[in-house]
This record gives C-alpha cells, structure tokens and sequence, in this order.
C-alpha cells in the first residue's frame, strides 16, 4: 500500500557516507514505495553516491512540476547545483560541504513548513563543516527554529527498538541544569513525548523519569529537586493517566527500561542520556526532532569520514528514520496544505552565497 | 603458593545472600588456600548460610589465639554472637540485621587499622538495615572515616573487567558538582588511580577523564570548566608521565574505554560513571575503597533478598572482590604491625548495644 506521505530528503555532509547512503535508499524499491521523496542536493554528489553504493537510479528532476506550488505526486531531485565533487576531499570537512548541506536542509525545512512535504529526512552532517560554514551554527534545533520562524523550539528524541530517550534540558552547562529545571519543563516533556510517542504506536507509553540526583536525592540527602520539582510532574502527569514512574535514579533508569520497564527514558540533561545510550547503541538508533508542525528524522549516526566512498555504510539507522518519520507524518499528514511559493522560490530562499542554483 | 596475607572478612547482611556467599567462600578450598581469613560474625548466621549453599565448613574460633594480640596464622572466626537467625526474615532488612552487619564491619575495620589483616573484605550490606540500626549512616566512606579516625576519606572505585571507574566528587548534590571542581581535585584523582591501579598491576594504566559538560563543553559553548579545571589537571598528571587523556565528552569516553582505548575513566560525578557501570554490568564487578592503610573490598551487587536463602548465589564478584583485595595488600604488606590491643577488645570496642558477644 502506497503512503501518501511527501518527505523532504536533504542530503547531508557530501564527504562522507550521506551521499551513498542517499544513493541506497532512493534506488531502494522498499524505501520508494513507501512515499514520495522530494529530495534536495547535487545531482554530481548523488551520482557520485550511486557509483560508490553500486546502485543506478532513476530519479528525474522535480523543478517543472514544482513551479505551480503544488505537492510532487512522484519522488523527483531538486538540483541546488552547488556542490561539485571535484571540489571536496572524501573523509574530510570542508566549508563547501558544510555549505551545501546546509542549503539542502534549509531548503528541506522550508518545504515541509510550506506544505510541500509532510516530514523532513536528512542523511548525517558534519557538525564542524557546519560551522566553517556558518559559525554561528550551533545544533539542529537552533537551526530550524531560525529557518521556519518557530513559535516553540521543538525537542531531540533519541530512539532506539530498546527505549527511547527525551530530554529536558539540552546542550547547556551540568552547572545550570539544576537550576534551569521547573516541574512544568518536567512535565511538559512528558506530556510531548506521550504525544510524540502515541504517533510512533505506542497506545499508553510507559516512561521512566531519571532522577536529577544521586541515588534520586537520597532523602535529600544529595539535593532536594527529586523530592521538590520531578516528583510533582510525575504526579501530575499520572493524574493525567500518564504512564510516568520517577524520579527513577538515572543509574538504574536505563537497566530497567532495557529489562522491559519502560518504553522511554526522559532524562534531565544531555548527558544523563546519552552516556546510556551511546552504551546502548546509539549508532543503530534515530535521531527524532519533534514539537514542530512536521517531524524531522535522521539516522543517529555521523558522517562516519573513515568509511566514506567505500560503498560499505549500513543503510539500517537511516530506513529506520525513514519510517519513523512516515509513521509520525501519516498521523498528522496534511494533504490540503497548498504551498504559498513555489519549489523554485524555496530554493532561492535557501541558497547559499555562490551557490549555483 | 600461600599468600600470608590476612583477610578481615565481615559477613553482611544477615537477610540477604551474604549468609551463603560467605559459607561458600569459606569453604572452597581455592579462596582457603590464598589467605588467612579472619571472619567476623555470628556462628548461627554462617551455619544458616552453610545449609543454604549445601557446604561443610571446617573453621574454628579464634578467640584464644587472638587474645595475645598476634595476627592470626590460620583462618579463623570470630563469633559475636549477636544475631540469632531466627530474630531475622530472609529477603527482609531489619534493624537487628543491619547492627549486626555493622558491628562486623566495624570489627573488620578496626582489625585492619591494628595490623590484623592487610585488608578489610565484606558480603553484601544492606543499606536501609543499616540506617534502621544507625539513623546517621549515610555511606561507607563515612563510616570507615569514623571507626579508624582517618586524617582523609578514601575513594570509592568500580572494578570491572572491562574497565575501572573513580570519580571526584560522589554523594552531592548535582548542582553542586561544578562548583567542587578544581585541577587540584581533578589531579589528586587521577594520581591516585594511578598509584591504586598500579597495586593491582597495571604497569601504567590508560585513563579516560569524563569532561563536565555535554560534548566537553563544545569549546566554551556549554561551560567553562573542561577546558578552566580538567584540561590542566590533565595536563599537570601528563607532565608527570600519567597516561591521561581528556577531557573527553562523557557519552563517548565508556564507549572508548570498552573498545579497549582506556583502563579507567575518571568521572566527575557520581551517576556520570554509575550510568555506564551499571549498564556494563556493575553487579559482576567489584567496589574498592582505597586510600585508606588498607584496601577494603567487596562485590558491587547487593544483598538480593529475591534470591536469598536459596544458594544460588553466583559468588563470582565475591570472588573477584577478594582478589583484588589481595593483590593490592601484597604491594602494601604488614607482616610486621604488632596490633595494640586485642581482638576481645576489639569485639567489644565494636559491640553494639544489645549485643550478646
């Protein structure tokens, strides 16, 4: 059965495995079934891509159809032009990397956010190409925020088939997370993952809340935020049938969603979870964006320089974003939305100084 | 080979599965043949334990050899006679059972701190019956402070196969984390890994330094104190031949460790290391105390009432903890210390009120 669901697939960091990874699912007829793919790069790095994964594509170029403003009915390229292989070294950043992945993502977000697309999917950047590109780049959630004008920054899922992972506070000093936590923060990042999770088909996600403090306080013993913020949020979202169980000591929260306790784990700080799920197996997880009017999904991985133009890199981490993503998106599709520019507009807006869109 | 070292052996728990643990360990012939084991307890609890683990002690009391303030030659048992089996509920924390694990310990300790034993080993405590026993006990640490007069507290390491954990700051407050930081902390951290893990054979131990802040604090972006405080007290422990390295982002300094880049990884709090611990597989590991006289070690897994009384407890990190304990108290020997009073005195010094020794 065909999903009518659009995905604005930016292509990622060029230097590295994004271009083969590209290449593999967009020729792969499991993946093009599934939706249509409105895909934004450089048709030489998705070419180049194609040649190091072994795979041919037929992939036709969208601008025509796309200069009405409607919805593409077919997976077609969109080709920013702006990126020639000749000029970057595989395995390694580069500003023009940096810039071109940038452009795609930007041009991703602004179609979904006009109505093109009902998700956005991107293979991995390169933080630091990023940056040489941009310097004040700082992460994802700060990017898009700028780029569709966000009333409300959206929240990073990390998620695995053994649990997911939400956060409360993010890339902030450890000193200020203490005193940057509130039982509402705590509670409305329950309340959006339940959300989030409900449309991934968890009917009642069961959430485990990691306690912000040694052994979750110890009496108050070790701090009182367990006893005086978590605690309350729990309870209030319980009183909202809310599945949450906490505060949970963050050492044993992890343990015992993987025994089977609990579908997430929503953690205080960056930190918090991310040494457990790195331990995990973060590299076979997703990256999920969630809180804005579309999902934005990515494969947790990097860019993986070492391996990159060899044609080896798993493709798995990034089908499932994909799906992820569909499954979000086909709950909350949006069939009627009537983009207000077209795709040619959209990539004016988006391209880069000396690009050559 | 026989090691002459002497062990300082307190049963724990009397509820958990110390009782056996302890039987099993007394009567394999592998951990009898290694050392003098000087056990502290009550005879009816480790004959409780005997019948659960199905095994047939050959161990006599000590009392008249110990009264000349010798150490002793040959393993042997002091029963305080203070906790008859039948007061106590298997697989429940009482009061009784914890003040009798604490008076073992305390005998231990203090036989350790007369020149005894070479080091202090025990079976699983049970922290609630301690604190039921004694409102005031907040952790081992404190305690052994407390019972020797120590001029400084000792260090808590994880040991694990796979890597070694300590950590600079432990039982506070998260929001006080940062501001206890200093190189000199940070530094006298890594230098007694290094002397410890060098006890235990480590010719020259690879040590992995957990920065603070979420990705080492992306240059200045999320925090100062990676680069402020850990980046020179690594530096100052390289400059002294120390094979230190970091600050490294937390979520990625375990995953390294495992790939084998590292012995140890210094945290700078305590669930930053527990995290990881515990997903590793903390309860096959050990738990050292060091910078005391004396090492004093025990299994890392706790009393499990669950499977207490059944003897199907694995006594393997038993095991591992002895060992360890013994080949640190081999670099560090007392064959000579002549104890100032006698085992009595330290039974009664040790005695709890109520106690029947």
């Amino acid at each position: 059965m065909r999903d009518e669901s659009v995905v604005a697939f930016a292509m990622g960091d060029p230097s590295g495995i994004s271009p083969e990874l590209a290449a593999r699912l967009l020729a792969d007829p499991r993946m093009a079934g599934r939706a249509v793919m409105l895909v934004f790069g450089d048709r030489r790095v998705l070419e180049m891509g194609a040649r190091h994964a072994g795979v041919t594509l037929d992939l036709p170029n969208c601008e025509a159809s796309a200069a009405n403003g409607a919805r593409p009915t077919r997976s077609c390229f969109v080709d920013l032009g702006h990126c020639d292989p000749d000029t970057i070294t595989i395995g390694r950043s580069s500003a023009a990397g940096g810039a071109s992945a940038l452009a795609n993502f930007r041009c991703a977000l602004l179609a979904a956010s006009e109505g093109f697309a009902d998700l956005v999917f991107f293979t991995p950047f390169n933080k630091h190409a990023m940056r040489l590109a941009e310097s004040d780049y700082v992460d994802e959630i700060g990017f898009v925020d700028r780029t569709i004008g966000a009333q409300r920054s959206g929240r990073e899922f990390n998620v695995l088939d053994e649990v997911w992972n939400a956060r409360v506070t993010s890339h902030i000093p450890l000193s200020k997370v203490a005193s940057s936590l509130t039982a509402e923060k705590v509670f409305e990042s329950l309340r959006l993952t339940v959300e989030v999770m409900q449309g991934a088909g968890f009917e009642r996600p069961r959430l485990g809340v990691a306690a912000l403090n040694p052994h979750a306080g110890d009496g108050g013993n070790f701090g009182s935020e367990d006893e005086a913020i978590i605690r309350p949020a729990v309870e209030r979202a319980q009183a909202m049938q809310i599945a949450a169980t906490g505060p949970v000591p963050s050492d044993t929260v992890f343990v015992r969603a993987l025994r089977g306790e609990f579908d997430a784990v929503v953690t205080m700080y960056h930190d918090q979870g991310q040494i457990a799920i790195k331990l995990i197996g973060f590299d076979r997880g997703v990256t999920l964006i969630a809180g804005y009017p579309f999902p934005i999904v990515t494969p947790a991985h990097g860019t993986a320089y070492d391996i990159a133009g060899k044609g080896v890199a798993n493709p798995g981490a990034a089908e499932k974003a994909l799906e992820l993503g569909l499954s979000l998106a086909a709950r909350d599709r949006r069939p009627d939305a009537t983009p207000t520019m077209s795709l040619h507009e959209i990539v004016q807006r988006a391209r880069i100084p000396g690009g050559a869109a």
